[in-house]
């Protein structure tokens, strides 16, 4: 694999994330009004969802042609250059069609050991983030651009924000020990899919646990979080981009009493 | 009480919402950052709704001297016109705290019977939120302005997009009424405050039911929702505007199903 162009791929994904912004507020919110409502029953996600990935794989299969690219809509595209897309037009499709704007357009670059950087972006609200594995991460909006850190000062789960997209769907000793940290936690907030690492990497968030999630959903949150200084693992403290339990945490010591307290459920 | 004249009351209230913007946004995500931490803890919710408050206030002393005013921050303002305005700078603190899109400002003019219209704004999307009670209801963004209409299409619980803002603060039979539809609804979405009543006006949410409001609480969203067709009122079916357990519907055959599973936990 020749080595990475760090600025060029990072302009490759932004090209990406481009592209999808207008299909995506094409279709989000369209329908709910009457006047917009066809006669037909119709599926303003799923449409969106189709019509970006097939935007997005037209671009690299230009851009990058020896590219791996995987989706949910369509057949991978196996890999000659040793990297991979991973994209998720519509991470969040509930938010999506409830009108909400905390869904997110996810695209992330893959090298051979997990995640090289991503993009987190929401069209509605014009808010970008964008991460390097390891190195650092940023954030866009019209005015301007500023750098992503998370919050250093909360270092308890008594003292923390915590976030997963649906309680109801931990079971068993899964459930307990995400009870634990909720109950325990300052603040709960729910319902964000990725917009929750996004926060994190804001330094709104302070701790996101989640489970059962597909690799492909993890992709795009590795760089972003781990680029503004957050932790993110499995809930054995091992790799994340495999997908299943994960935990992200603002920072080292929260993360280390979080874990221990999900130690009982880690699979 | 003299003759209500809409269009100039509607503009006093754009007035107080446009002074809140800035005000808002100041303080939204301030202290996140590494670079903006001050020394000392402060505390950017209450700090913006104290600012915001006061702002409002000197503007209706300009405006509206014999009105009344209603916030929390300051002692109620006595109304010699029969008219008061009731404020909530910032709606949602726990998502303004955690850095999320979906805190508000409310701002509602109450009559002797109950609020006669009002404003729901998100400044940092730029969405504002218009509702005259039993008229009409907009939605106004940079690009333009639109009516408002709830989702007609959805007339069973089985179908609908359920919110609440915390289903852990229903006990007793209110939380077996609230499981009783949650569980058998198509979606639920949580912690969206005022937001919820401003994407069921929308189109977007379905029902929204809530319990332990206070009269102050619900000023700006009744409005709102009867503007743009829907039905909002407390669990007995009577007038909403007293606080206490909320039901908001996109329509009155989706009301009346919802409401008929709740009639148990009815106070």
């Amino acid at each position: 694999m020749p080595d990475l162009d760090v600025e060029a791929e990072l302009a490759v994904a932004a090209q990406l994330a481009d592209a999808a912004r207008p299909i995506a507020l094409l279709h989000f919110r369209s329908g709910l009004s009457v006047d917009a409502k066809p006669a037909a029953e119709f599926d303003p996600v799923t449409e969106a969802d189709r019509a970006i990935e097939a935007r997005m794989r037209a671009l690299l299969a230009h851009l990058r042609p020896d590219d791996g690219v995987l989706g949910e809509e369509q057949a991978k595209t196996p890999s000659r250059s040793g990297r991979t897309w991973v994209v998720d037009p519509i991470d969040g499709t509930r938010a999506f069609i409830a009108g909400l704007p905390t869904w997110c357009v996810l695209i992330a670059l893959y090298g051979p050991d997990g995640p090289l950087l991503s993009i987190i972006d929401q069209p509605f609200t014009g808010e970008r983030f964008t991460g390097v594995s390891g190195a650092g991460a940023w954030f866009e909006r019209a005015n301007g651009r500023e750098r992503l850190r998370t919050r250093d000062t909360v270092l308890r789960v008594e003292d923390a924000i915590v976030s997963t997209t649906d309680p109801g769907l931990f079971a068993g000793a899964e459930a307990d020990a995400f009870a634990r940290i909720s109950q325990s936690a300052k603040v709960r907030r729910y319902g964000l899919d990725a917009y929750a690492y996004a926060a994190l990497a804001l330094g709104g968030v302070d701790l996101v646990i989640e489970s059962g999630l597909k690799p492909w959903d993890v992709g795009a949150l590795i760089p972003v979080v781990s680029g503004a200084g957050g932790v993110i693992t499995n809930w054995r403290g091992g790799p994340a981009h495999e997908g299943g339990q994960l935990i992200a945490a603002a920072n080292p010591a929260l993360h280390a009493q979080a874990l221990d307290r999900l130690a009982s459920a880690a699979l």
